[in-house]
C-alpha cells in the first residue's frame, strides 16, 4: 500500500472518484486502470464537434508563426546559451488566456532549445548553420567540463567502425545526437501524481540489487536516482505554470495537462531522433467520459481540449543541422501518437477519443505532427475503421500498424509505436535505437571483396572479390553471407558503443522516470535497401548478370541479360528471397553480444533517408542506377531498371510486403503506398469503403504497416511548381508525414517517382 | 619500432646519447632503462654540497609565503571559478629568473585551485569554510550539467551503506573527494617525450578489445582516449612555460623539469587523498651522472636542481574542508617520494641522488613534504644506511619501508609507495584506495548485536546481543566473526560503488596516461584499531571481563578482572591474535566481488585519523576509554587502560609489529615510534649506528614500516607552549610527517601521549 495514498486520502478519493479499483490503486498499472474503466465506442463520427473559437484563434496565430518559421528556413528562433533542462526556461505561452493546455519547450513558441548533451558539435553546428553564434562559454563547459555523448562514442570507436560509418554501409547512427524512440508512460502522472511515482521509484531503488554491487547494479541504482530527481524537477516545471502535479489529476482538463507535462519534460530534456508520446487516447477518454457523465464538460469542450493538446504536439521543434534535415526532411520529430487497437479480452480499445484525435485533422487541417498512428485490426468496430479510412483518404496524414501482430508478438494490448513502426509496451519496454545497415551496398561489397564501390576504400576485410564476367549465384551467395556476417558483427558492436555512451552521457531520466525500473530493452537494428538486395540476388540467380568493370577490374555496373522475378509483384520466390535475407541477417545480429543483454530486433525502414542512402550506393545487379534513391523501407522497388517496378498493382505489392516475416523484424516493416483516388472507386463512399477493405485484407494477410496516401501525381507536380498554393499539403513518406513543401528538391522528385497505383 | 623515433632520429640520438640500449628503446620500459644505465653509489655523504644562493633566495621567499599562509589558517589564496585542468592556468612562478625548475599548480604560488570533479559540495565547502564565496555559475555547472563523483556515489549507495558511514564503522571513504594514491610514471616523459607516449597509447587503443564491445572493453577504450588527450594537454601546459616536452629530455635539468611537468599535471587535474610522485631518484641520477661525466654540470648544480625540485613538492596545496583537516592534520598531500631499495640482481639502487634527496632536509631544513621514504634493506650499502639513519634522527621527517618484503611480494624492484605504506609497481599498478573499517568498533558491535555504542542505532543486522555479566570467549568469537563477515561484505561493496563512480566522474586521465594501459589494479581496504581489537579479544579470553550496562541493557563499559597479554610486548599469543583478526577479516574481504576484478588488499593504517576514529568509539573490553584516540596504524596501544601499554621497550614493540603478516596486509602496515635520543646512545655516532642497527634488525625480522622520531617529550611540550619558537618542527605521525604546530590541539596531545621509548 502506498503511504502517499494513505496520507492524502481525500485527494486520491477525489481524483479516483467513480473509477473501478484494482491492482492499479496500490502499484503502477496504467493498463489495468484502462481495462477496468474505459468505455468502448462502436458508433460512427456523427457525435464529433467542430473547431472551438479558442482553437481557431490559437491555430491562426500558430500558422502565422509557422509562416515566419518557413520563411526563416524552418527556424523561428534558437537558444544559444541556456542548456535545456526540465527547469531551464520560464513558462511560455502561445496566447496565455486562451490556452486550455499550456507548456512550451522554451519560453517562446517555436524557439528551439540548446541541447548539447547528445553532442556539443551537433548543437553548435545547428546554431552556426542557422546563422546563430556559438557561445564560447557553452563550448568550453561542454568540452572541458561536461563530456557529451558524441565525444564518448568517438573515444571508443574502432578505426573499422569509423570506416564503415564514413562509407555509409552503416548509416544514420545516433552517435552525435539523441537516440530517442523512448516513450515515457506519460499517463502515469495524470493517474497517480508525481509523489506516488516518486515513492515507487524510492522502493525500486531500495530493491535494486542485494548487497553485491556489480557494475550493472550500480548503474541501475544511479539511474533510478536520476529518475527520482527528474520527477521532482517535473513538479517544479509544472509549478512554474501554476499547477501542482504532485497529486493525481481530478478532471479531464487536468488529466490532459498532467499527461502533457510529462511529455513536455521529455522534449525539454532530450532532442531524440523520435520523441513519441505513446498511446494516450483511451486513457484520456476515461477522464473525459467521467466529466461528460457528470455534466461538467460538453463534447464541444472535450474536442477543444484534444485540439489544444494536439496543437501543442504540432509545435514541437528541435535544433538540427542541414545534414540531419537532408536525411529526415520536413523537420519530423515523430511525436507519434497511437490510437485504437484491440484488447486482449476481445473488446476494442476504441473510444470516442480515438475519433476526436483523428478529427483534429479536420478541425485544424492536415499536419505531419503528431504522427497519428492507428493500431489496426479488421476486428475494430466498423464505424471506426470507416472513419479512419476516411481521414486517411482526406488527409494523407495517418499511418496504420497491424495490431493483431502487435498483440501476438509483444503479448500486450498496451503497445505504442515509437518513431514510425517500432512497437514498445508502454512503460515496460525501452528501445536502443540503432539506425540501419545498407544491404544493397552489402551486395556490392560481396562482389567487390569488401571494397566500397563509391570510395574505392577497403571497408570490409579483404575477402576474395568475384572476378568472372557474369555473376555466379552459388559463389555470390557464399560471398554475400560472409559480408553479412561481418556487417552484423560490426554493426551490433558499433551500437554497443553508442548505447553505453548514451546511457553514460545523455541518459533519458525524465522519460525513464515514467517507466518501470526493471525494463525490458530491445536492441533495434535496421535494414535499408531490402528490395534492391532481394532483387539483385534474384537477378544473379535468374538474370545472367553481366559485369562491367573499371580499369582496376572493379565491378561498377551490372547488366541482367534475362528477365527475373522481383519483390513486390506477388512472386513467391522473389518474396521468399527478401525473407531469406532478412532471416539470415537477423540471425547474425542475434549471435552477437548486445549491450545490457537487450533483445535484438531489426526493422525494414529508411524514412526519407532512402534518398541519401541511394546517393551513396553504386549501380546494383537488379539494374538500379547508381545514386538513385533506394526504395524506402520495405517498399518494392519503383526504380527505372529494365526489369524493376511494381507491375501488378497495389494488391500484388501489398501481398509481397505482407509476406515479410514480422517475427524476424520486430522493430517494424515500413510500407508506403500512394493510390490515385480514382483507383479506389468512383464516389467518396466507395473509395472509403474500398480503402477500408484493402486494409482489412492487407492486415489479415499479415501486412504490418501501411502509410496511406490518396492523391494524384498531378497534384504533387503542381505543388512542386506552385508551393505557395499548398502550404499545408501533407503526405506520408516512409514512417512519417511531412509537409510537401518542406521536402528537399531531390526528395520531392523521389516521392513523385514512386508508384502511384491507379488500380487495386 | 616507434615511427616517432624513426622520424626524429637526431632528437632521440641526442637525448639518448651514451645510454646503454635495450627493449626500453622501442617500447615503454623505464625500469629496463634504469637497470641498464644507473651507477650504484656505495660511498658516504662527503660528496654532498651545501645550499646554492638561488635555493636560499627561493626558500626564503617561500618561507615568507608559508608564514602568511600559516597566519591565514593554511590558506594563502583560493580560486573560486576556474575549474582546474591541465591547461586552466597561466604559468606561475616563485621568482621566475631564479627558478631552475618551474611550474605551479595555479598562476600564483600556494594559491589553491578549484577542483570540483570529485564533489562540488566538498569544493564549495572548502571555499566557504575559508571565507571565500561560492561562485553560483560554477555551482550550476557542476550540479545541473556536470555531475560529480560525490553525487554519483550517493545516487547508488544503499541505506545500509549510509548508515555504516554515518556511524563510522566504515570511515574516511573517498566518496566526496578524489581517491588519489595513483602514481603516474612521471619518468616516462623525460625518457621518451610525450609524442612517443602518445604513439604507444594509440597502439594500445587499437589493440584493446577485438571486435566484441563488452562494457569493459568500451570503458577501457574510452579511458585510453582520455589519456591520449591528457598527454596532448600536458604538452600544451609545458609549452605555456616555454618547454617542448614532445621530445625526450636531453640533459639533467630537462629530465628533472620534464618529470616534474608530469607530476604537475597530476596535481593540477586531481585533488586526490594522496598525490605521490613515486620512485624518481635513481632515474634522475642517470641524467645527472651523464652531465657530470660530460663536465656540463657540477655537483653543486646537481644539488641545486634537486633542491629546487623538492621545493616545488613542498609547495603543493589543495583546497580542503575543516573536516578533512581534522582527519588528516597539517595539510598533508603525500607527495611521497621513494628512494633507495635493492635491485632484483643484487645491486642496490642507491645512487648519489638518493643522498642528494635526503640532503634537501639539511639544505632547506626539515619539512613534511615530500613524504621522503627510504626503501630499506640491511643489504643497502652501509654508507647510505648510516646516512639515512642520521637524517632520520636529525629531522624526524623520513620513513622507512621494508624493501625485501616489497620485492618478494610485488615481484619488482621498481615499487613506489603511494601515500604512507601502500606499494605499487611504478607505471604497472594502480590502486583503488578505500580508507578503512574500524575493527575496535566491530568488537563492540559483536557484543551489542550490531547496535552502535555511541548512537544507539541498529547498524549491522539484528544479531543476538551478548547478555551475560561477563564476556564468554567462545560466544564472543562467534559474534565477532558474524560482524566481520557482515562488515567485509558491506565495506567492499561500498567501495565498489565508489570506484565505479570515481572512474565515471573523476577519472585520473593525466596520471593513468603515464602508466600501462593494461594495468593491474589493487582494491585497497584498510583496518583501523587492530591493536584494540586484538587486546580486547585477549581481555575477553584471559581477563574475565565484567560488563557494565546502561538502563537499556546495552553494554557500555568493560572491566577486565585479570591481567591479560597484550599486543606490542613481544607476547606470541597476543601477537598471533592480531594476526588472526587480520587474516580472518582479509579472508572475508577476498570473498567479495571487487570492481574491475581488482585484487583485494588491506592496510593497517590510520594516519592521524586515529584521533577522530577514537572519538567515535566507545569503551573497549581491553580497558581503553571511550573517545580516546585509537593507537595509530599497527601501533600497539599506549592507552591508559590498566593493563595496556608497551611495557617492554622499543625492541619488544618492534618484534610484535614485525610479526604481523605483510602477505595478509599488502597495502601496508604502519608503525610509528618515538625514541628519546638518550635512549639511542651517548654520542651522535653511537646514536646513528644504533638506530641503523635497530632498523637492520627490525626489517630483517619482517617488520614492514617504521616512522622514526628522535626527540624528547619535553621538546614537544615546549613546542606546545611556545609554537612560535618551532615554526619548522617536523615529526612523523602515522604514515606522514607534519609540522607540529599544524596539528590540532587534540592531535598534539595524542602525539605527546604516545610512548616515547627511553630505552631500546
Amino acid at each position: 500500500m502506498s503511504s502517499i495514498v494513505e496520507n492524502n486520502v481525500e485527494k486520491f478519493n477525489t481524483a479516483w472518484e467513480g473509477f473501478k479499483g484494482g491492482r492499479w490503486e496500490s502499484e503502477v498499472d496504467t493498463r489495468g486502470f484502462i481495462q477496468a474503466n474505459y468505455t468502448e465506442y462502436r458508433g460512427d463520427d456523427s457525435f464529433l464537434e467542430g473547431i472551438a473559437p479558442s482553437t481557431d484563434q490559437l491555430w491562426t496565430k500558430l500558422q502565422e508563426l509557422f509562416e515566419v518559421q518557413h520563411e526563416k528556413n524552418g527556424v523561428y528562433d534558437m537558444d544559444t546559451n541556456n542548456p535545456a533542462t526540465l527547469t531551464s526556461h520560464a513558462p511560455g505561452y502561445l496566447i496565455k488566456e486562451v490556452e486550455k493546455i499550456v507548456g512550451l519547450q522554451t519560453d517562446v513558441p517555436l524557439k528551439q532549445a540548446f541541447q548539447p548533451f547528445g553532442g556539443i558539435n551537433m548543437a553548435n553546428s545547428a546554431l552556426v548553420s542557422n546563422g546563430y553564434e556559438v557561445d564560447e562559454d557553452m563550448k568550453k563547459i561542454f568540452t572541458e567540463y561536461r563530456k557529451t555523448h558524441n565525444q564518448g562514442v568517438f573515444d571508443a570507436y574502432t578505426p573499422e567502425m569509423r570506416l564503415a560509418r564514413k562509407n555509409k554501409i552503416i548509416t544514420g547512427l545516433p552517435d552525435a545526437y539523441g537516440r530517442g524512440r523512448i516513450i515515457g508512460d506519460y499517463r502515469r502522472i495524470a493517474l497517480y501524481g508525481i509523489d506516488f511515482l516518486m515513492e515507487q521509484k524510492k522502493k525500486d531503488h531500495d530493491n535494486t540489487g542485494n548487497k553485491v554491487m556489480t557494475d550493472d547494479v550500480i548503474r541501475l541504482r544511479e539511474e533510478i536516482s536520476e529518475q527520482y530527481r527528474a520527477l521532482n524537477d517535473l513538479k517544479k516545471m509544472a509549478a512554474s505554470y501554476g499547477f501542482d502535479i504532485s497529486r493525481p489529476a481530478e478532471n479531464a482538463q487536468e488529466a490532459v495537462q498532467w499527461l502533457y507535462f510529462g511529455y513536455l519534460g521529455a522534449i525539454k530534456a532530450q532532442n531524440g531522433a523520435a520523441m513519441s508520446i505513446g498511446r494516450i487516447s483511451t486513457f484520456l477518454d476515461i477522464y473525459i467520459q467521467r466529466d461528460l457523465d457528470k455534466g461538467i464538460i460538453t463534447e464541444f469542450e472535450a474536442q477543444e481540449l484534444i485540439d489544444h493538446l494536439i496543437m501543442k504536439l504540432r509545435m514541437v521543434k528541435f535544433a538540427r543541422t542541414p545534414e540531419y534535415n537532408q536525411l529526415f526532411s520536413g523537420y519530423p520529430i515523430w511525436a507519434t501518437l497511437s490510437i485504437a487497437g484491440m484488447g486482449l479480452d476481445g473488446r476494442s480499445l476504441v473510444t470516442k477519443n480515438d475519433f476526436r484525435i483523428l478529427h483534429t485533422l479536420t478541425n485544424m487541417g492536415p499536419s505531419p505532427e503528431p504522427n497519428l498512428t492507428v493500431l489496426y485490426s479488421s476486428q475494430l468496430p466498423e464505424g471506426f475503421r470507416t472513419f479512419s479510412a476516411k481521414i486517411a483518404k482526406e488527409s494523407s496524414s495517418i499511418q496504420f500498424e497491424n495490431d493483431d501482430l502487435l498483440r501476438a508478438n509483444w503479448g500486450s494490448d498496451d503497445c505504442a509505436i515509437a518513431c514510425c513502426v517500432s512497437a514498445t509496451v508502454t512503460g515496460k519496454d525501452m528501445q536502443f535505437f540503432g539506425a540501419r545497415a545498407n544491404l544493397a551496398k552489402a551486395v556490392l561489397y560481396a562482389i567487390n571483396g569488401g571494397v566500397d564501390e563509391k570510395t574505392k576504400m577497403q571497408v570490409a576485410p579483404k575477402f576474395r572479390p568475384m572476378t568472372g564476367d557474369t555473376l555466379e549465384y552459388g559463389e555470390f551467395m557464399e560471398h554475400f553471407k560472409e559480408i553479412m556476417d561481418w556487417l552484423a558483427e560490426l554493426y551490433v558492436n558499433t551500437l554497443n558503443v553508442i548505447h553505453y555512451m548514451h546511457d553514460k552521457y545523455a541518459y533519458e531520466a525524465a522519460q525513464l522516470a515514467l517507466m518501470d525500473s526493471d525494463l525490458k530493452r530491445t536492441f533495434a537494428t535496421g535494414i535499408a535497401g531490402i528490395s534492391h538486395a532481394a532483387d539483385s540476388v534474384m537477378a544473379i540467380k535468374h538474370g545472367n548478370v553481366k559485369v562491367i568493370r573499371d580499369e582496376d577490374g572493379m565491378a561498377i555496373d551490372y547488366v541482367p541479360q534475362n528477365e527475373f522475378p522481383t519483390y513486390g509483384n506477388d512472386n513467391a520466390e522473389a518474396d521468399a528471397m527478401a525473407n531469406w535475407i532478412l532471416d539470415y541477417f537477423m540471425t547474425q545480429i542475434k549471435r552477437q553480444h548486445t549491450y545490457r543483454n537487450s533483445r535484438p530486433t531489426t526493422s525494414l525502414l529508411t524514412i526519407t533517408s532512402n534518398v541519401v542512402y541511394g546517393k551513396a550506393t553504386g549501380n546494383t545487379p537488379d539494374g538500379r542506377r547508381a545514386g538513385k534513391p533506394l526504395a524506402p523501407g520495405a517498399n518494392p522497388s519503383y526504380q527505372d531498371g529494365k526489369f524493376l517496378g511494381e507491375k501488378n498493382g497495389l494488391l500484388a505489392s501489398l501481398n509481397s510486403t505482407a509476406r515479410l516475416e514480422y517475427t524476424h523484424a520486430l522493430d517494424g516493416i515500413s510500407n508506403t503506398q500512394t493510390i490515385n483516388p480514382n483507383g479506389l472507386g468512383k464516389d467518396e463512399t466507395t473509395r472509403i469503403n474500398n480503402l477500408r477493405n484493402v486494409m482489412d485484407g492487407y492486415f489479415n494477410n499479415g501486412g504490418y504497416h501501411l502509410n496511406v496516401n490518396v492523391f494524384t501525381n498531378e497534384l504533387l507536380l503542381d505543388a512542386q511548381k506552385h508551393p505557395e498554393k499548398y502550404p499545408n499539403l501533407t503526405i506520408r513518406v516512409s514512417g512519417y508525414a511531412v509537409k510537401f513543401r518542406d521536402l528537399t528538391a531531390e526528395q520531392q522528385a523521389d516521392v513523385i517517382a514512386r508508384t502511384s497505383h491507379d488500380k487495386l
